[in-house]
């Protein structure tokens, strides 16, 4: 048995999310089933480097598998995207060692968010992007987010429904990339919670519209409940975009 | 009654083409429709500059109708919008002369193929871009597109199903733009047959491989054969990006 660590990029529209749910379309699920076909029929399980929400993106989600078939490296990632649909792809698969976890080993990850800002609606970034036409105060944006970088605990960011008991989480980074009519949050972290970068540009939105003001954002991680931080940012502006070991 | 000229855009991978067609989902049938809700059911055709095929996007489709309806300048988008289905956007709608028309009026037209050159597949380009993983001489094509600048008998770059009788058009740009992994072939014209943009890209990218010499190009043309043109490119790489009045 070897292990391979994999790269997959998937376009989340049309998947009820990462992981396998009965009788749902799943990130998971598509690749399960063409490591079957490939092992003729037999089961192999995948380990991701955690799930992502229904509608969120990949650029480069991490899993992981054991496999004794013997295919030589480099001709993994076309026979597997030979058997995938094409949302998903394998951009890279490398042996790895025998007890490499993509969950357990990955020391952080990155995200980004993309927003649009145009008036009218672009069909071409309409699964891609948050439309958000509103005017966006960027300079309490970046007041705000010296206050959220470093550790903390972000049960305030976290969805009520998450089960995990320790919420701390550190950000090293969180930049904002201003382009002409769009704009892009990025998020570097030891660990994100469930929905945690979605309610972190919710909330940084609500800065920008001044719903929120730059110096409550000690008070709201303080009060560690999720009813005082902002919205939850809609799913499909967000991309998994790293995994970092 | 006011005659107005609308800009479009439109994602055409989930339509069957611009043009009305019994039964399938067509551009022109989405706007018509929301038109005549606009018009408490009464109803309104649309004239368009030409048609797309099935899948190929648009940037700048322009198209003209006639309405007695008052509503402001400015809100024509907004009040469309808000009934077409989010592959469609009205990017703008202004008044016309009474005598305008999208079609004939038009001066010229930008078409853009964007090619793809990723060895992977990239899930976010699939309905977008051309993946062509192929090594393409790019020099050679260079060399091959002075020859269909200006104006030439174009039937050999035509669909064999066109009825048009005239096949004169004048081509007055033809660039060619590289990026990494990416490449983007625009055309300018004073018009455009039925397949002319796909196939003019599929003989050039046959160029690019060597399978034709640029040399060549002219005796295509003298040919007034479609069948001595390269291959049609697909249509989800062709947009028709804007139209000249």
């Amino acid at each position: 048995m070897q292990r391979y660590k994999c790269i997959v990029s998937y376009d989340g529209t049309q998947f009820a999310g990462y992981q396998v749910q009965p009788n749902k379309r799943t990130v998971q699920g598509e690749i399960e089933k063409s490591l079957a076909k490939l092992h003729k029929g037999q089961e192999v399980k995948i380990s991701a480097s955690g799930r992502t929400d229904a509608g969120v993106h990949a650029r480069g989600q991490v899993f992981h598998f054991d496999s004794s078939l013997d295919i030589p490296l480099g001709k993994w990632e076309v026979a597997l995207n030979s058997m995938l649909p094409d949302d998903v792809a394998i951009i890279c698969v490398e042996k790895a060692e025998r007890d490499f976890h993509a969950r357990f080993d990955a020391q952080g990850k990155e995200y980004r968010y993309f927003i649009s800002q145009t008036h009218i609606r672009d069909p071409f970034k309409r699964h891609f992007a948050y439309k958000y036409s509103y005017p966006i105060n960027i300079q309490a944006i970046n007041e705000a987010i010296p206050f959220l970088l470093g550790e903390h605990d972000f049960t305030s960011f976290c969805s009520a429904k998450s089960e995990v008991e320790n919420k701390v989480r550190e950000l090293s980074e969180i930049e904002l990339l201003l382009e002409e009519e769009a704009l892009t949050f990025r998020f570097v972290g030891n660990g994100f919670l469930y929905n945690m970068v979605r309610i972190l540009v919710g909330t940084l939105l609500d800065v920008g519209s001044g719903e929120i003001s730059p110096s409550d954002i000690p008070s709201i991680l303080e009060k560690k409940d999720r009813i005082f931080a902002g919205k939850t940012a809609p799913a499909h502006g967000l991309y998994l975009w790293e995994v970092h070991y």
